[in-house]
C-alpha cells in the first residue's frame, strides 16, 4: 500500500511572525516564501491581511510570486476581514481563505460574550461569505483543543455543509495530550457527515512541549494536513516544527504517511528563517539544532565511529547537514581521540593512544572543547610518554 | 484517589553536560546540584566518575553536599567503572549506581560484537557486582527503544532477579513514537515477574522532537521515574525537559500523577543552568523560553486582557515568571494598544484610540516591537488627530 500524503501548511509567515521581535518586512517575507515554495510545502499562510497595511502588502506580493503552493490569508469571522483577505489574495494561483471563530466555553463566554448558537451562526456566515471569493475555504475552530467534542462536531458539521474544504482543529493553548488530541480527530471523523470529503488539519501549540506529538497523533487518526512553522516558531512557545513532523513521517514507514517536502533543504531553510527573523535556534533543537548530530560522550563517539546507526537514526546528509560532528571533550573516549588525532595527522598505536589519552583527559578537564590545534599541543605534552612506549 | 508520585531523575549534570560546549567545572556543578536539591528532584545523576579525574571529583563533592536527593553515578557494565563510581559516591546519603549495557541488535552487533546471551551475562554480572557497593542499583538497557520487546523483557527479568531496583528503558536514539514507547513499558509490566517491586524509568531523547511525549506515554503506562534535564539539554537534540513533564503532570489531573518539584523555582533554575553552561534557551522553548508567556497578536492580546485563561493554560507566576508579557507589534490590536498606553499614562477614549491606532500601525509596520518610549512618540504624532476627535 503506497503511503498517503499529508499536506504541509506552513504558517511561518503568519503564526511564526506573530512573535515579539520576529517582524519581517515585505522583502524578507518574499524571500522566505520563495524558499518555502521550493521546499515543497503545500500551503503558505502568508499573513493576516486586515491586521495592518504592511501585512496586506506582503500577502499581495507573496501571492504574485508563489509558483506551486496555495497561498492563504487569515481572517476572523468578520466580513471586512474576508473581503480584505480576498483582495490581498487576488493574484494567487491557488488562493485559500482561512476564517474561523473560537468554540471553547472560555472563548465563547469571555472573548465573544456570546451563546453557542450565535457562534455557529457566525461560523456558517463567515464560511458562506468566504465562498463568494474563493473555492478553497479553511475553517478554524479556535481553541478546539479545549472544546467539548460534541459541540465541536456540531460546528464542523455546519461549516462543512456551508462549503468549508479544510477543517482546522487548533489546540490553540497547547493543552492537549497526544492521545486526547488523536481521539478528538477520530471523534470528528466518526461524527461529521461528509468529513471524508474535506481535509482535517492539525494546528498545535507547544506550551507543554507536545506540539509535534499532537500533530502526529492527529494524522495517525485521520487528519491529512499539518500546520507548522520552520524551527517551531510562533506565538508563545511556538507551533509544531515543520522539520520534526516531516522527518517523523519519513523515519516511521509504519505510519504509511508522507509529505512532498524535500528534506535536503531543511537545514538551510532553518538557518535562513532564523537569520531573517533574528530568532535563534537552540543547539539542542531536534533536526536543525547545531548539536542535533554532534556526539561528545565517549560511549556515543565510539559507537558512531564503529557504525553511524548505533546512535543516529537520521543520516545528517538527508537533512542537508554535511557530517555528524565528533566533538572532543573530557567525556570523550580513546576512539574519538584516535579518530580526531588521525584527522590532524597522528596515527597512534594502542600503547601510544593510552599514553596520550591520560594527558588528553587532564587537558580536557580544563577546557569545554578540545579543538584540532589543542591536539597538537597535547601531542607535544605527551611526547616523552609516547617515547617511553616505543 | 490521590495522585501517585513520579520520581524526577535529573541528569543535567551527566547527560546534559555531555554536550559540546557545556562542560562545567566542579564549582559550577556544585552550585547546580544544590539548586536541583532545592527544586525537589528525587535523584541527581552527578556524572560518569570513571570518565575523567575531573568528573570523579565532581561526583565526590556533590555527594557531600546534597541533602535530600539520591546521588547517582553512571557506569558501563565494567567492574572498574563500578568500583570507581562506588568510591565517588561514598559520601552520599543515598547513593545509587547506574550501570547497564546496549541491548538492541545494532548495539549488540556493532558496538559489542557479542551475542544476546553474552549481553545478558554481562548485564547480570554488572548489577550483581554493583550490589556489593550500593543497595540502590539502576540498570539501563541502552537503545531499549530499538530493542525487541521479548528480548528486552528477558534482560529486565534477569537484572531484576539480580537485584536491580530501577529499570531504565532508554530511547537512546530518540526514535520511538509515544504510542510505541508506551506499549513497550506496558509490555514489560505484563511480562517481567516482580517488576511491580522495582521502578521503571523513562529516559527519552529528542531527536524527532518527541522526548517529552514519550516520557509521558511511559508514565501513563506504569513507569514511575522520568530521567530529564533542565531546558532539555543533552547529547545531540537533548533529553526530556524537566520543566515540561513536571507541568504536564500538574496541568493534567486526569493522569493522576504528580512530582515533588517546586514549580515556582523552574524559571530561575532554567536561567541559572543556561548561564552556567552557556547553553541558551530559544525564545519559543516551552515553559521557560523568553516568549513562553508573551502575547503579540491582536486576537490573543485582546483575549488575555479580557481573561487570562483564554490563551494561557499556565499562570506564569506558577513557574516563577512575574507576568505574561503583552508585546506590541504590527499584529497587535486596539485592546493591547489601549492597555499599554494606559500603563504609560494615557487613558484613551474609544474615538481617540481609533485615531491613534492608525498611526500605531504605520509606526509598527516599520519596527519589530513597539516599546513604551515609542508610545509617547506615537501619541505625539497623533496629537492633531486626537484633537479632531474632541
Amino acid at each position: 500500500m503506497s503511503a498517503e500524503k499529508v499536506e504541509i501548511f506552513d504558517t511561518t509567515l503568519r503564526d511564526g511572525e506573530q512573535v515579539p521581535g520576529c517582524k519581517l518586512n515585505t522583502a524578507q517575507k518574499l524571500k522566505i516564501a520563495a524558499r518555502l515554495d521550493e521546499l515543497g510545502v503545500d500551503v503558505i499562510e502568508a499573513g493576516f491581511p486586515v491586521s495592518s497595511p504592511g501585512d496586506f502588502q506582503s500577502v499581495t506580493e507573496i501571492s504574485k510570486i508563489v509558483k506551486n503552493a496555495a497561498v492563504c490569508g487569515l481572517t476572523r469571522a468578520v466580513k471586512q476581514d474576508i473581503e480584505v483577505a480576498a483582495e490581498a489574495l487576488k493574484y494567487a494561483k491557488k488562493p485559500r481563505i482561512h476564517t474561523g471563530i473560537g468554540t471553547s466555553e472560555s472563548h465563547i463566554k469571555y472573548k465573544f460574550n456570546a451563546t453557542p448558537e450565535q457562534i455557529i451562526e457566525r461560523a456558517v456566515e463567515a464560511v458562506a461569505y468566504a465562498k463568494n471569493f474563493a473555492d478553497d475555504v479553511e475553517f478554524y475552530a479556535e481553541d478546539a483543543g479545549r472544546t467539548d467534542n460534541a459541540f465541536l462536531a456540531q460546528v464542523c458539521q455546519e461549516v462543512v455543509n456551508a462549503g468549508a474544504t479544510v477543517l482546522n482543529i487548533p489546540d490553540t493553548t497547547g493543552y492537549c495530550l497526544p492521545e486526547e488530541y488523536g481521539k478528538k480527530i477520530k471523534y470528528l471523523k466518526d461524527h461529521v457527515v461528509g468529513i471524508d470529503n474535506v481535509t482535517i488539519s492539525c494546528h498545535c501549540h507547544n506550551d507543554l512541549g507536545l506540539a509535534t506529538a499532537n500533530a502526529i497523533a492527529g494524522v495517525a487518526n485521520g487528519a491529512r494536513q499539518i500546520e507548522c512553522t520552520i524551527n517551531g516558531i510562533g506565538e508563545r512557545a511556538g507551533n509544531t516544527a515543520l522539520e520534526e513532523v516531516v522527518m517523523i513521517l519519513r523515519q516511521h514507514p509504519t505510519l504509511n504517511l508522507n509529505t512532498d517536502i524535500n528534506p535536503k533543504l531543511l537545514f538551510e531553510v532553518s538557518k535562513m528563517v532564523a537569520r531573517e527573523m533574528g530568532m535563534f535556534v537552540q543547539p539542542n533543537k531536534a533536526i536543525v539544532g547545531a548539536n542535533a548530530f554532534a556526539h561528545s560522550s565517549g560511549i556515543h563517539q565510539d559507537g558512531v565511529i564503529k557504525n553511524r546507526e548505533t546512535y543516529e537514526i537520521i543520516d545528517p546528509a538527508d537533512v542537508g547537514v554535511t557530517e555528524s560532528a565528533i566533538v572532543l571533550t573530557a567525556r570523550s573516549g580513546r576512539a574519538a581521540l584516535a579518530y580526531k588525532a588521525k584527522k590532524v595527522g597522528y596515527n597512534l598505536t594502542k600503547l601510544e593512544l593510552d599514553a596520550v589519552y591520560a594527558e588528553f583527559l587532564n587537558y580536557a578537564d580544563m577546557k569545554k572543547e578540545v579543538l584540532d590545534e589543542d591536539i597538537h599541543e597535547i601531542m607535544a605534552i605527551s611526547k616523552d610518554k609516547i617515547k617511553a612506549t616505543a
